[in-house]
């Protein structure tokens, strides 16, 4: 495989030159890269990632994954986030379990090493951080974006917060790291592993850096706690209908970043609506199979044609009686927050009963089984008496 | 003892309705402080803090001296500071029993606990560590004034430097310290002490600071590195030639300090020499005994009083030749830095031989034994040929 393949589509190369020297050392390289057990559930973001680190596994290199359970097992030790408890031995085991179930349907777990980092962590003396504090620059660290931004606007850093990025680069020496593949986010961090290696007596990992996915919102960057992702677990017509949902400009972002990945051609469709469904399709395809990604293609596109609406498959529901206002059958769905809001969508057309609009909120209707009821544009229900 | 007097002197009193309420617990107090054993040598700086723990003792509390084993033994993580090497065990000992034997010259042995802190630092986990830090805000940290200035000016702070306060606020933690005493520069960390007993469910220690001593320059805080220190352990004309060596201003700033320390009354002599006399003695007597005060300021006043310098004991200095030029002669006795300090010297009648000034450099004289050599104020050589 080819240095160009091996370095495409990655926002940073620190350094290049180090790179080609440590490939031309023809062993396999052991390709480091971190995993919080707090948060185990895999979304395309982390594919982006792992993608990468699938490409150098096949050209024969060694993935090296840190699961951090000694820090999950601390928690958030300023007692300000409630999203960081301390994590229990078994809660800890099970997300790591979680995690490389997933993580291995990308990667290959034949030539993956999994390694926690209590192993070595556990052992470390106050004296031993001390000498690795000494390596640490509190100038640099508050130079990282983050740390930056919160000093200024005068949010409280903890120093425990300035700890985890001197313990994430010791991992680096006690794995004997050459290359750390990490988001954009992680560049500094993985950076303060080279020093610690340096000191260590080690030749210093290369450090590479992916871009970071944007979410289906199209502005921020995917997280499962923004509630934009996509979860590589989710089913086909989740994955499908939340890709079709995406900005006409993130798809177009989207299918350069994964698009090698889910197995695109290197030409998108000229018709966006189309674009969109061919990237949809792959990433079905990529975790579900090609039998699911035709399924999940034809039921959309059933959803979204008036004329197959009786056939495809989809969400009954059962209203509280046969006959009732409209207003209280769209309030029955739950699928609107308030009142005002259900109104506004009524009055506006945006609900249709087999295709009809319903246009009054106070108006009264009869419902059979069978019908079906749009809510808005993506929301369908196969009305069951 | 009144509540006044325990809290004469202070520059910091934190808080001062604590302090009362510790007093009236009614139980010996443990009154803790500080000791870095790289540095085991005690001056008149220290005598002021030392001062203060002895008060507490008079007053029944104990006195908890903590031994910085476990750091000095880490030595500067950094590797900048050339003089804070890692120590062995057996210097650290070493150095603890010089410092024990100075301090017990101030304080009462029987009413003190020392406990080296190895003792529970060596027992701190990694995980410890992060749960201390997690209670420290690094924006605290930048605010102390060495670590402001030179965040400011671009000087690197190591991570390590930012541990040393947490370290030394647990160790008030380990020892359940009621009070903790130190130098004005200790503020910062000794209210960290109080941050972490709380978070450990213990009442917080009060915060005693005292001013710094000043040097015998009269301008920079007393310290040997500085070379502006007295050493209790000084020889007694040594003691009493420093103090009479300071500025008048200094003289009156020390017996604020040290006054009722060294048991002087509160009135100073009217006479600025006579005030300097008297502080040097009381000094000298504080450390050797009345006998060595008297003969001190005797030696002392014979060398600057002309008639009785034949008697008087002082070092004998023995020229290359019995005759060669004033520039030379003074060259030769190594008492000043440069030759142009040494001919202004000259020039402006600083040089005299027998009392009388030798204000040309460049002539030549014919020296004898016995006779009394005058190198600026305070320095007299006995020629021997």
């Amino acid at each position: 495989m080819s240095v160009e393949l091996l370095l495409s589509g990655l926002t940073h190369v620190h350094t290049r030159e180090e790179f080609t020297k440590k490939l031309a050392l023809g062993r396999p390289l052991r390709v480091k890269l971190g995993f919080d057990p707090s948060a185990p559930d895999l979304h395309l973001g982390h594919a982006l990632v792992l993608a990468k680190v699938r490409q150098f596994q096949e050209a024969g290199h060694l993935a090296v994954i840190i699961v951090g359970d000694y820090t999950a097992r601390v928690g958030d030790p300023t007692g300000r986030s409630k999203t960081r408890p301390a994590l229990e031995p078994e809660v800890i085991e099970q997300n790591a379990k979680t995690y490389t179930d997933q993580v291995f349907q990308i990667i290959d777990p034949k030539k993956t090493e999994i390694r926690h980092n209590g192993e070595w962590l556990a052992k470390l003396t106050c004296a031993d951080l001390l000498r690795l504090n000494g390596q640490v620059n509190v100038a640099r660290l508050l130079e990282r974006d983050d740390f930056s931004k919160r000093h200024r606007e005068g949010v409280p850093i903890s120093l425990a917060e300035f700890q985890y990025p001197v313990l994430q680069g010791y991992d680096s020496v006690a794995v004997q790291s050459d290359i750390e593949l990490g988001g954009n986010d992680q560049l500094f961090n993985n950076l303060v592993g080279r020093d610690l290696q340096r000191q260590a007596g080690q030749e210093p990992q290369v450090v590479l850096v992916t871009a970071l996915l944007t979410g289906t919102d199209g502005k921020q960057k995917m997280s499962k706690s923004l509630g934009n992702h996509i979860g590589i677990t989710e089913p086909p017509t989740e994955i499908f209908g939340k890709v079709m949902s995406i900005p006409d400009e993130t798809c177009a972002l989207w299918r350069d970043l994964l698009g090698s990945f889910l197995g695109l051609p290197k030409e998108s469709p000229s018709h966006p609506m189309e674009a969109k469904k061919e990237l949809a399709a792959a990433a079905v395809r990529r975790f579900h199979g090609e039998s699911a990604a035709t399924a999940a293609r034809s039921d959309f596109e059933a959803k979204f044609s008036k004329k197959d609406l009786t056939t495809a498959e989809m969400e009954s529901f059962r209203p509280s009686s046969a006959t009732l206002s409209v207003a209280k059958l769209v309030q029955e769905t739950k699928t609107i927050a308030s009142n005002s809001e259900a109104r506004r969508l009524i009055t506006q057309g945006g609900v249709k009963l087999d295709g009809t609009k319903l246009a009054d909120p106070q108006a009264e209707i009869s419902l059979q089984t069978g019908q079906v009821l749009q809510v808005g544009k993506k929301t369908f229900f196969r009305i069951h008496l």
